[in-house]
């Protein structure tokens, strides 16, 4: 149960077979930068380029295609005392005749202070004023190494994880994801300090994080896509276009869930389901969308 | 400020123009029951056939077009002590290779107890057992006279509301509707006991309601698409298929709230949205689909 | 086998159970004059309104619900010199980052003659000058009374039929529609002089139109689409958003049509669209798209 | 000018920026085998794995980021006795109800006779009996190496080609592919005898080709997506979900293509495609759907 601290040197702007940076055993613990979103560092130096720089990748003794990577994470700081966002609703989230009226977007500085958890936009936003939000650090991208010998560009996700901005990835969490090459390669970063649904201006707050996760192989378990947990919630993600396409890959993964590992059959699952599942919307701005179908715990103590 | 007690006997499929059964006046109660959604009444008769069967509509006074009716859900209470719900997630929520191992669909009898305020599917599902869950009642299906002269079946929804399934039009709600002809004729009916998130397996806990609720009129205020709110929160929704079309509708006329009503410019409202915003799925099995967007009135305090 | 010649002196803007202009027998034919979709006459005066109003209902005598409408167009015929269109594609066909680029649009007129048989825009449009197109008339809008008591806008379409804006509602075709009501009560309008894929621009070359066609009701046959054939194809057509499920809607009529008809089972239906489907874009502007699954009759020689 | 022969002893599964076969000169002519969608070469034997294992990257000298590739589709010819299809049209393409039906899917086996320019499906398919079909062969599956340093599976499309699975990419036409690496890095295979439109059985008559094309290099020469042109048509292309992002795609590039290359203004373009464009569905069953804009030459002549 080793913790290594990584500060990287390089950046990756694909998730796929490349050179591991550390290799760690099962059950280890890893404490690493990462950059903002567009490459600037937690000097404020610009050390990457767009989009989603990514940290590692981590080699996973033990795991191999067919098993599930468990990634804890533990703890995702802000390192930066500022960050950034979008100026505007992107035009994929309105109508299109209203969207006409859009004008371009620009880049917002947000303060962010740790002590006191909050992030401030500094502009003066009209009868918004300068405005405050509480931080809620999440991961936007992370992931495994892809099947099929793919290099997966980190705008987009798939079923190996990627850029799912969604809210859902913070401090507590545990994901699983489907390992698809020996060691699984795992990736992360764009961390963002708060983020709505939907990441519909196009980004969270974006800035530098240490994030530290604990990584572990779960042997001859096969998933579909990610999934993950808190101690209050289980959940599937779906990442794709359409939106219902997303759904339905992140319902149909919690239904396997509960047939594979809460042995209900389908019909109990449907009556389960029906009456007590929430849907997430992760983002509707990248390439792929993200749906997460998440149920409490509550109703799986069986 | 009169309070109406309201038995119908007869009922309507689409939501048109249609003769009104009651007329009330701008700040009056009504308390009105509804059949269920398949037309089985309180004292389990059938007296109405599907879709959604509605009571009404309600003619309130000085209603024009161009107006904007707002509609309080003080009281949803299911009078019947039994409900029912589809046996198995519909096909459109899951992937379609796997949705053809799905059976077909049941309906599965659950027992209603007001006291506890629990509803408990009484078949033996398997691992899950009888199952309870608490009462969260809400109402599938009301709305207002279409524009144009439309008269729209309650199997869908649109700009007038209709069967939208949200699980967010709850006690203690207010709903705005768009008055698109005289008296702008609301119909109600279609109450769950309880449902989950989209509606997946097609129904909530189905029954019949007393549905207490107090119509105003707001003159001379236009808006597009249904809004609500409560004490915590405001809401829009959008209705339509695909899923993100219903997320763009909902959102722009969010946008237009938040211009209109709190003096915010498209700039602010993107900073405000951006970190802020939360995505409810309404359904994802009517004919058009509803999504909900909704902002926390804590950033409001402007 | 009487014709009918027949001058509207109202209009209709939904499809639904409204008063007929005329009762027909089965096999005869009617040649009635419509106005443009914004509801100018043949003379140019303004005589109805947006969208689309319709001429009819027809009554046809002995339709039944349950029944299939059978229309065939004998003649389609642009009756004024000019019709017009709209300047600018549609935000919705483009992607929306470069839809934000559109200027308004504005109504372009067109010279309409019937003699050479073409359409000539006359404003002088930069590198392409005025520009003339051969005229390829055919009907936006028509449709039968939807089912349960419904009265749907000509703004949009479904089983009905209604505003689907497909180029292969032309001459010589014999369509097909689901009878819902006694009388089927057919009504028709909106026709374009020569109309591209897609109605991309949200209109055709919009004119008034004498329209010939002939009713005759196929007793005790059911479909649940428009169907439609000619001397080379047969063809379904499917409305709704998304575009995907328009096209699954037609698809799924087509192999209903080649079971029920050609005595094809799913998996020698498979085989034979698998090769030969053909799909038309009716249009992608209106709040339903359509999508055309056409075959060729040629391999329909069993 | 060359011709270079070429047979493959290696494939790949992915288009990405990987070692090439053979450098060619602009203007180079190659013909070259390629294997069919399930990995059996032209002997029947199997030599790669699915998802249609491409021949290549052919290196063209002086193509750079930046550029476009040109490649003309000189001769494209089965060379195999047989081919397959698959036995069911996809559920991805019905109605889901009605995809619920849908038995498992099974190969079936087809005969390819170039000198009747003909294949046959041989099963004896109920009243379908064998069923003979003329070949109308087309590449599956091609591309260059995408960007951002990505390899991208065959089994899916993008900007830079792969698996778009659409009937106009046949002898005679060129294609204009966005070079992101240098040398363009060109890959082929995934031969069709002939499919029909949407490829809705998830497959044309896959079989083994020899594929000869001439590659040129366009200096300086930035698009977007794919374009293509015959002597009758040109045409853009659109890969994405849903169908009408795909088709939005589409059409974007080819109002650039209008404005970029024949110096037509929007209102001019918007004239031209709003009565001329055509749309063809090139497949609605790969992760990305693919479809085709096009529009006339004679409409061109300016």
């Amino acid at each position: 149960m080793t913790m290594h601290f990584f500060t990287p040197d390089r950046y990756h702007n694909t998730l796929g077979p490349h050179e591991p940076v550390l290799r760690v055993a099962h059950g280890d613990t890893v404490s690493a930068k990462t950059v903002d979103a567009h490459g600037c560092d937690w000097r404020g130096e610009q050390v990457a380029v767009k989009p989603n720089p990514q940290t590692g990748p981590f080699y996973v003794e033990g795991a191999e295609p067919g098993d599930t990577l468990a990634v804890r994470f533990d703890c995702l700081t802000p390192i930066r005392d500022w960050g950034f966002t979008s100026s505007m609703v992107a035009p994929d989230v309105l109508e299109p005749r209203f969207a006409r009226e859009l004008p371009a977007r620009e880049w917002i500085r947000w303060r962010i202070d740790t002590t006191s958890g909050t992030a401030t936009q500094e502009t003066h936003a009209g009868a918004l004023g300068t405005f405050t939000v509480p931080l809620e650090p999440m991961v936007g991208c992370f992931g495994v190494a892809p099947s099929g010998g793919q290099a997966i560009s980190t705008a987009t996700s798939g079923p190996h994880g990627g850029n799912m901005d969604y809210r859902g990835f913070r401090n507590g969490v545990t994901v699983y994801l489907p390992v698809s090459v020996p060691g699984a390669l795992f990736f992360i970063g764009d961390g963002h300090a708060v983020q709505g649904d939907g990441e519909i201006v196009g980004t969270g707050v974006e800035t530098a994080f240490e994030m530290q996760f604990t990584l572990r192989v779960i042997k001859g378990k096969q998933i579909n896509w990610p999934r993950g947990e808190d101690d209050v919630n289980i959940f599937t993600v779906g990442n794709a276009r359409p939106l219902e396409l997303a759904l339905q890959l992140a319902t149909t993964e919690m239904v396997r869930w509960l047939q594979g590992d809460y042995g209900l059959e389908l019909h109990a699952a449907s009556l389960l389901l029906g009456q007590c599942v929430r849907y997430d919307i992760g983002n509707v701005y990248d390439p792929a969308y993200t749906v997460a179908c998440r149920l409490a715990k509550r109703w799986l103590q069986l």
